[in-house]
């Protein structure tokens, strides 16, 4: 359709779209955090490790309210560029489609009603363990429980994450299990080579045993716990992953936990699959031969200089963003274009504080 | 239909029940604590203060997997009187409805994936607020924000509770409301000038002022909290509000906030209906003309003394346990009495320890 592309397995994208206008849409969007984040440079998801931790509950309480609570204002770069949770709002809005926010090990949680898990922040894959192997277990069967349960519900649900330094422990969890994987970033100058020290220093720890006790070695949680939805969700309804190089760390995951690749497909943003480092569309082919649907926001054109900031490369994905502007297309038939006048007014209203 | 009995209002029951065969239903389950609970006497829903905080979680866990997480077994009296959830969770099985447990101020969290709205446990209404005024107004917006959540994504939401000592905050909230409230009990003698003396403590301290005060200081979280959720769900689906006087006072507050009274219907079991001393019938048709749906779950005739002890009082309501019978009626079209021996399976699987 006009302003979403479809990459990858083509046949089965097709069938993925059929008969979901108008359908039953839930965003579910996956809070979590680990201590790779603090690793100096390696985000700019937040500008010091203390507020880091806010980012995630702050984009969950802007995508629900329209306002954070646990922060004083909307995520914005001081030079004006905003959080792309920004775009996941509007196109929820557009569209009638709820958000439900689940910690999956977020390191702070949010003012308004979220699902709990109880699992506790990855540590930083740097110098330990990103999981302990009880935590890895727990994530994948909270996950199959929460993914159980919503997804009789819906047509779609749609899983989008927020998780400082994510990128990284999803190279690193790719790398572990021998997926040839370069991620994106939230920074237009992606710190390729920090990340690359980082995941050499994780995967220098690894000792011969189970692909699961990897990926307990390199992971965040968020990684294993959205694997865990994808697997038992994906036998009840269609399931889109929203994100970049993270998603397709699930899905090397969810490989090995098993999961309904006819139900499944990756929905993004075209500036993921533009990134020239980022090679997103060979890490899901190379794990599982899905769909690929990318969203064209074309904020470009705005009138906006801090929404044309997304089209250069600053914060490219996240928030679940491609995601949601595709669920919103699908949905109701419009252009992701459409929505552009929508997000410049929502914009607008954050600057102006109201 | 056969087995579920229609009283209140039946020309909005039948135009309630219409269209919902097959349709899409969703079970809430409203854990909870009052210090209400702690007065010696007043509740049987766990032997000791310490042991009641874990009951709501225990029957989420129980309800959703089949075993008990945070105590070691499932709730069962010595002469083994099994919890109400045993009901709730075959009805739940039988019709493939599924459960999401919410905490409105339980003391305790279950180790499942569960809602969290972060409000504070309530007080003990014989000497101390319910509730402070700004934890009241969170539990209405929160109930709201989970109500406008779900309620899109299901033809009918089934809201139930779990709180000990809950038939006292919500006698004293009706009787702070001025509704002729006698409420029913878990305990076959309801230990009634008790429950009237601890309702006169908590009503003596009510100053003059707006209605919303005097339930704040009478009230336990789970009532305003399930007040929010029915006031912004029922304008978007139907709602079943499954229990007996509780759900009364969560009518009475409800009609404070507002709600979509073409859409409501209480849900309960023949056990609270014929309970001499409560009035539920009376008290519902005092805040709204609305349907109540009785189902009857033929415990008499088991031939397990354990359930029939059901029948003759004993936790007669409670855990959602008659709400979700009638849900599973209305989507599979099958009587409640066909219940009856998968409850009974159910039953000795949890004393044979599987």
């Amino acid at each position: 359709m006009d302003g979403v592309e479809l990459c990858g397995n083509e046949v089965a994208g097709a069938r993925f779209i059929r008969g979901l206008e108008g359908g039953r849409f839930l965003f579910s969007f996956v809070m979590s955090y680990t201590r790779t984040c603090e690793i100096p440079g390696i985000t700019i998801a937040g500008s010091s490790p203390e507020t880091m931790k806010f980012t995630p509950p702050a984009d969950a309480e802007f995508i629900r309210c329209g306002r954070c609570e646990s922060v004083d204002a909307v995520p914005v770069t001081p030079d004006g560029k905003p959080t792309p949770a920004l775009l996941t709002r509007v196109a929820l809005n557009s569209a009638d489609i709820q958000c439900l926010a689940i910690s999956a090990g977020s390191a702070v949680s949010p003012k308004i009603p979220f699902v709990q898990t109880s699992l506790p922040p990855g540590g930083n894959i740097a110098q330990e363990s990103g999981m302990s192997i009880s935590d890895l277990m727990n994530a994948v069967r909270y996950g199959r429980l929460i993914g159980e349960t919503l997804a009789p519900l819906v047509d779609c649900l749609v899983i989008g994450e927020s998780i400082p330094g994510g990128t990284t422990t999803a190279q690193a969890v790719m790398r572990g299990l021998d997926i040839n994987a370069r991620s994106s970033s939230s920074m237009p100058e992606n710190p390729v080579s920090l990340k690359n020290r980082v995941t050499d220093a994780a995967l220098a720890r690894l000792k011969p045993g189970d692909d699961l006790g990897k990926v307990a070695e390199l992971t965040d949680p968020m990684i294993p716990f959205v694997a865990g939805m994808l697997s038992s969700a994906s036998k009840a309804c269609k399931v889109m992953l929203a994100g970049g190089t993270q998603m397709a760390a699930v899905l090397a995951v969810a490989n090995l936990i098993g999961f309904d690749t006819g139900r499944v497909a990756v929905g993004t943003t075209r500036y993921i699959v533009e990134d020239t480092y980022a090679n997103l569309l060979e890490a899901v082919d190379e794990t599982a031969n899905l769909p690929i649907l990318v969203a064209d926001p074309g904020m470009e054109d705005s009138s906006v200089e801090g929404l044309r900031a997304f089209s250069h490369g600053f914060a490219k994905e996240g928030a679940g963003a491609g995601g949601c502007i595709i669920a919103a297309a699908l949905k109701t038939g419009d252009s992701p274009a459409a929505l552009r006048g929508a997000v410049e007014r929502e914009y607008a209203r954050i600057f102006s504080g109201r």
